[in-house]
């Protein structure tokens, strides 16, 4: 129990029945979506305004209590387990978009807005929002994890798509980062120190957001491999074609025939990419047909392509289901899913061997990823209540973000540290890592945001 | 005379004959392209190694010498001006470029190297380097002023565009920031955080870059409007359609008439939008087409378009000859030049509302920007001997940078804070710039780095 009785007292006396310390509460915001112990908070704040976050974040800094954000949960890396108690603040209340700009394609939003509820409310712009990490996570959650996904290889990642952000600071100031203007060269990009931070550093309380045009028209298409490696050379010619993808993703054999077991579909059991083009009506028709002659030369099979939205998602089935396919692979199976990101000159060598590797194993890893970043996960199946399989997945685990490291690359693409990357931070930073922890005891001298995670020992 | 005699002593034992206490280097290294006062170093050091740098780091962090970087001096806001004296830390002997990854489309460089050598170095492997800030600047002092230019509306800002950093730090001690992979969520952005700081936390000795294909085809287009409102609806009506326009500047009625007087040419003295579109030979014609279309629905004029090579370079005579024909407007002047960047539902007014201060002040000063960013620069053309006019010419200054934040933009779009721009980062940033200064004091507790810039009276 890390906050004294007064500091819960006087919490309640802002939020009324906005704290919460029933149990249900505490055990849903203890828990992540993957395998790590649960790790309570000893209270729920559910606060509405960012005044009410920097009251809340004043009491704990007068206390000494942990502070936690949350969103809806949908981490894989543990971020949001309040592993030294405290108090877990949840953005759920804050979800209000509060400005659409449709002439300068931005809008402001509180971080609790997810990021589906964002694109449903922009619809009648003609704009939308791109990030996309596959869960529906609020907006705050996905720049504090800097999260990208299948549009990251067009649109970026939450690093180049926040404007500026609204911070409560560890001691209760709130500070405004960025302006609406599209760049800056006005000091200190502090924009871009919050967004990944993981809410060691502050409290986001507004968001403002790059949007973009919905695209006039959409093209798909579909190939097999009989290879990682000529699927690989594929995206690299076509990036230095310089052919816009919109998004191009990896599965490999294990995920098409989970995917063929999951939704009746009969795709070879092979190794496919599927990508996405996003522009006028001519120009994705001639860009998928310039894929498919990069295909052609790559020696890819069963090339298919369509702009036409119920072929366009036939074409994608395979992706749009691989991770639920792959869950359902092993009934009652937790996912250790890792997250690699090398140079994608190394990306066949990095899939190939973690193949080796997870074939030469027992736990089922189907692989999969958003190859045009050099971005891959596998899908570790185990047991969660088996420790010798559970010890087996983080040594397969453990091999990977190794191997990322030798091949130049980074441990993690876009899930995240939280509590599963903690002990690769000082073997990909080395003294960089102890910069960091300078920057966090400058401005969070007490150690309170988000304790345990990100720097070293805090 | 802030370098005491045993700190010169040391460096020239390490240094030899690159440690240089000439009068011309110290002139030299003590000026800048713009009005600011002369303020030169006690000595010049002109490292060859990373190494060499550390240690010359680690002399003046032992006897207090303040440091500062120097690539070719073509900053515009006197970021490299020694204003507490101590050692320039000149980087022309560090222009090597380390290694090309042509399938991973990156180039490690050291920070000396400028970005016209680079691309030169490049052009046999079909990629290029595209952020192009007019001047042919160091790629370090780029990354350390956020530098950008015409392209930033497509392939960013170097923001976007450095993946990692070796940086010597305030103590000596070497890091490295980033990896070779294109995306990454392994804590602080570290990265982001040198570039643009201007120095002021460490001095860069080593980047990675990112590289883009060079366009199979690009074409360029030209028109002249009545007004600077319709030009400004034609390129966010542009931005919207998501027409991926690679450049497109403004110049304003001014500049066309310089123009017209410094290269014979017949443009109407009116504002005038150019534009360039890279991709395919398809994908140009369509995309200058389309933004003819748009043109015409805003009553623009003298529309044209080519991709022919020759043709092209005749469209954009207008932007090339730009800056030396508006300096050449009033012969033995010096140039001002602002840099505001707005949202751009705001840049029409915010033209607008320069042009009529401008006008009825008595120093000329045409405009043209990076219409796609919001962000454009009056080029304020005044006798340097003159301190009425430049008086006059800070005032008109001090009312663009406060019609910036009074639209919601930012104080510098692209030149950064330097001298020009310090008395302005509190009204930009409040508090967020004490937070600046708690960074700066973290990592630079003697405050030796470039002192007197960017934070608060270090």
């Amino acid at each position: 129990m890390s906050v004294p009785a007064e500091a819960l007292t006087a919490l309640g006396e802002i939020l009324g029945d906005r704290l919460s310390r029933s149990k249900s509460d505490l055990d849903l915001h203890g828990q992540s979506e993957t395998w790590f112990p649960a790790a309570p908070p000893d209270a729920v704040a559910y606060p509405r305004t960012t005044d009410e976050v920097a009251a809340i974040v004043r009491l704990c800094a007068a206390h000494g209590c942990p502070m936690v954000g949350w969103g809806v949960g949908t981490s894989l890396e543990g971020h949001a387990l309040a592993v030294r108690g405290g108090i877990c603040v949840d953005f759920s209340r804050m979800n209000r978009v509060l400005a659409v700009h449709p002439e300068d394609m931005d809008v402001v939003v509180q971080p609790g807005v997810t990021r589906e509820d964002l694109n449903a409310d922009l619809r009648a712009t003609g704009l939308f929002f791109p990030v996309d990490p596959g869960a529906n996570a609020t907006l705050g959650g996905m720049a504090s994890t800097r999260a990208s996904g299948t549009t990251a290889v067009r649109y970026g990642t939450m690093r180049d798509n926040v404007l500026g952000l609204q911070v409560v600071l560890a001691d209760g100031r709130v500070i405004r980062t960025g302006t609406r203007a599209r760049k800056s060269a006005a000091g200190y990009d502090l924009t871009g120190l919050f967004v990944g931070a993981e809410g060691t550093l502050g409290l986001i309380t507004e968001l403002t957001l790059k949007l973009y045009g919905q695209p006039e028209a959409i093209s798909a298409a579909v190939c097999a491999f009989d290879a990682i490696g000529p699927a690989v050379d594929t995206v690299i010619q076509t990036i230095q074609m310089g052919i816009p993808m919109a998004r191009i993703e990896f599965v490999d054999a294990a995920t098409a025939a989970a995917v063929n077991a999951y939704a009746g579909a009969r795709f070879p059991e092979k190794p496919h990419l599927l990508v996405e083009f996003h522009g006028s009506p001519s120009g994705v028709a001639e860009q998928a047909e310039a894929f498919g002659e990069i295909v052609a030369d790559n020696s890819g099979a069963g090339f298919e392509w369509s702009s036409r939205p119920e072929e366009r998602t036939a074409l994608w089935t395979m992706r749009h289901n691989a991770y639920y396919a792959c869950l359902a692979a092993r009934p009652g199976a937790t996912a250790l899913v890792t997250d690699l990101c090398v140079p994608i000159s190394r990306l066949a060598e990095a899939v190939e061997e973690t193949r080796a590797d997870i074939a030469a194993s027992y736990i089922p890893g189907p692989i999969l990823g958003h190859v045009g970043d050099g971005n891959f996960h596998a899908i570790l199946l185990v047991d969660p209540r088996n420790p010798v399989e559970l010890a087996e997945a983080k040594r397969l685990s453990h091999r990977m973000v190794e191997r990322a490291l030798r091949l130049g690359g980074t441990v993690t693409g876009e899930h995240g540290i939280g509590m599963g990357k903690l002990g690769y931070m000082e073997a990909e930073h080395g003294e960089a890592w102890d910069v960091m922890g300078q920057i966090k005891r400058a401005l969070d001298p007490q150690g309170l945001m988000n304790p345990g995670k990100l720097v070293r020992g805090d």
